[in-house]
């Protein structure tokens, strides 16, 4: 079995060797290009493959579904990045902020054509199984995408609306992901759905840490500085839950209030208030449980340890980092 | 056998019964709803019927090919208006201009990944025929449009490189409706790239005479100012002939310096230029062509003509309109 960075590591190799957009017009191809070679973690492609090695070993068919969903996920940054005016992405310019926003559109939607051309090379048996979900998720993706957009211009937003907004613009894709390899490894129907509600579950779970993080984590091991979010006033779960347990208390201040201000302690500030309701605590308890959730339907396969061994591993990592 | 206009109404009748953005987040799927119910004249859907129509009597996966092709000609649609800047499109404000470029994109997106869900409700067997050059052919209309971007900022083009453009922004989405459609009604490949050939090059005749119409058309019929493609600078077929035609007599004016100048003679000036080297003369020509082309494909398919007659008349009125 191989893990997580050796899967991810044969999924780059195999990317290179296709040069999928090295054609004309250049003027279209070059961003693609730009965007994919400057890499990212690879987590949708190397979790087909792994799904994909716990039923079979691997065929070119998980290949083509793997560079099918970095090719989605990579048409979305460049497009949401767009929508959301990012200067940067992956350590260098944004797609449409080197190459202008029509560029951008255009570079990638023919991505997400691309992404539906490697898919079609799968063989018809397990295509047919696998497209309707990869469309249903693709359109929960745009969904999750939009409500993200439409969260950001709200004042009130329940935990439940939030959760759902992640689980659609993040989490579906990497069960999908989990899901497409295990129908081409040959699993049935219950074990490949077995292995989305694990992904989902972790993915839900992989986000919700990584809000908690940029405000809670270790300033040495970050890498940045902490409360990256605060400043820039973005609406994380940290932000919701906090307007759930401070909701009826009067006595604390709104954070929208807060975000208003111009202030140098702003961090500090929002920071103390998210200890003093006991958000850290409240958000560490969800990550737990989703966590909880996802090894659940990991446990239920009925796997030898030795072939789940590698998905664990990278569970543990994912859970328990620190930046 | 039905007639084009019947098609289009069946097809117009099956899409308001399927309610296909009737959900949330409304604000995504409002301005899909909106383009699509603004009309428009179902050319690509009715095609698809049409040629199913000669193989067999009409079955559902038709109608979900020929949604799918509607939807991702909608699509194009949405993203082209916003990098052309257009405000406006079937009488009544772009997406974009009405709901922002950030609802364009995202809902255009949705609409394109729509395409596909419908696509994938076709059986298997012509489902694995119909994907690969559904893809192709999208990538191509992706080309296509960069080409035509490209094109409006370069001073030199030639008429094979213009031409090309056409095909691959207009006629191959033509040319696939009626692959799509006969492949489902059970054609053989053979009859069905017959018919794909055939609409490639009607695709194309019919993109050069509207070209041709807009300046040479009769003023009373064409409901609206002539020379609008002029006024617009925009370069048409009857621009890349004039290079052509023009190019090595440095005795006729560069039209690139004509539309520099802002004068109120404009249309009439280049008008008789065009007719000067007999542009309209060379452009007809070139319909005639392809027109040609065309229908030896379809007469190559051996089919009665009581069959292909629809085919036919709508050929025929494309191609002898005057407006």
């Amino acid at each position: 079995m191989h893990s997580f960075a050796e899967a991810a590591s044969l999924f780059e190799k195999h990317l290179g060797e296709i040069q999928l957009f090295d054609k004309e017009p250049n003027n279209l191809y070059e961003p693609c290009r730009y965007l994919l070679e400057a890499g990212g973690k690879r987590v949708r492609p190397a979790l087909c493959l792994m799904s994909h090695e716990l039923f079979s070993e691997w065929e070119d068919d998980g290949f083509n579904a793997a560079v099918a969903l970095e090719l989605f996920h990579n048409f979305t940054l460049i497009h949401d990045d767009i929508m959301d005016k990012a200067p940067l992405r992956r350590n260098q310019q944004t797609v449409h902020t080197k190459y202008g926003i029509t560029t951008g559109i255009l570079s990638g939607d023919v991505m997400n054509i691309y992404a539906y051309q490697q898919l079609s090379k799968i063989n018809s048996n397990a295509l047919k199984q696998i497209l309707p979900l990869f469309n249903q998720t693709a359109i929960e993706v745009c969904e999750g995408q939009q409500w993200d957009f439409e969260f950001e211009l709200k004042d009130e937003i329940t935990l439940s609306e939030y959760l759902k907004m992640i689980e659609l613009k993040t989490s579906v894709l990497i069960a999908v992901s989990l899901y497409i390899g295990a129908i081409i490894g040959g699993a049935n129907e219950k074990e490949a759905s077995a292995l989305y509600a694990f992904g989902k579950n972790l993915g839900i779970a992989f986000q919700l840490k990584d809000d908690y993080l940029d405000v809670f984590g270790e300033q040495g091991l970050i890498g940045k500085q902490l409360g990256g979010d605060i400043v820039a006033r973005k609406k994380t779960i940290l932000y919701v839950q906090y307007m759930a347990l401070a909701g009826n208390n009067d006595s604390l201040p709104k954070l929208k209030d807060i975000f208003t201000e111009e202030r140098p302690d702003l961090v500090k500030r929002v920071t103390d208030l998210f200890r003093e309701v006991e958000v850290d605590k409240a958000v560490l308890n969800r990550v737990g449980q989703y966590s909880n959730e996802a090894l659940g339907f990991l446990d239920a396969l009925e796997l030898s340890d030795k072939k789940t061994e590698p998905l664990r591993d990278l569970f543990l990592q994912l859970m328990h980092r620190k930046s």
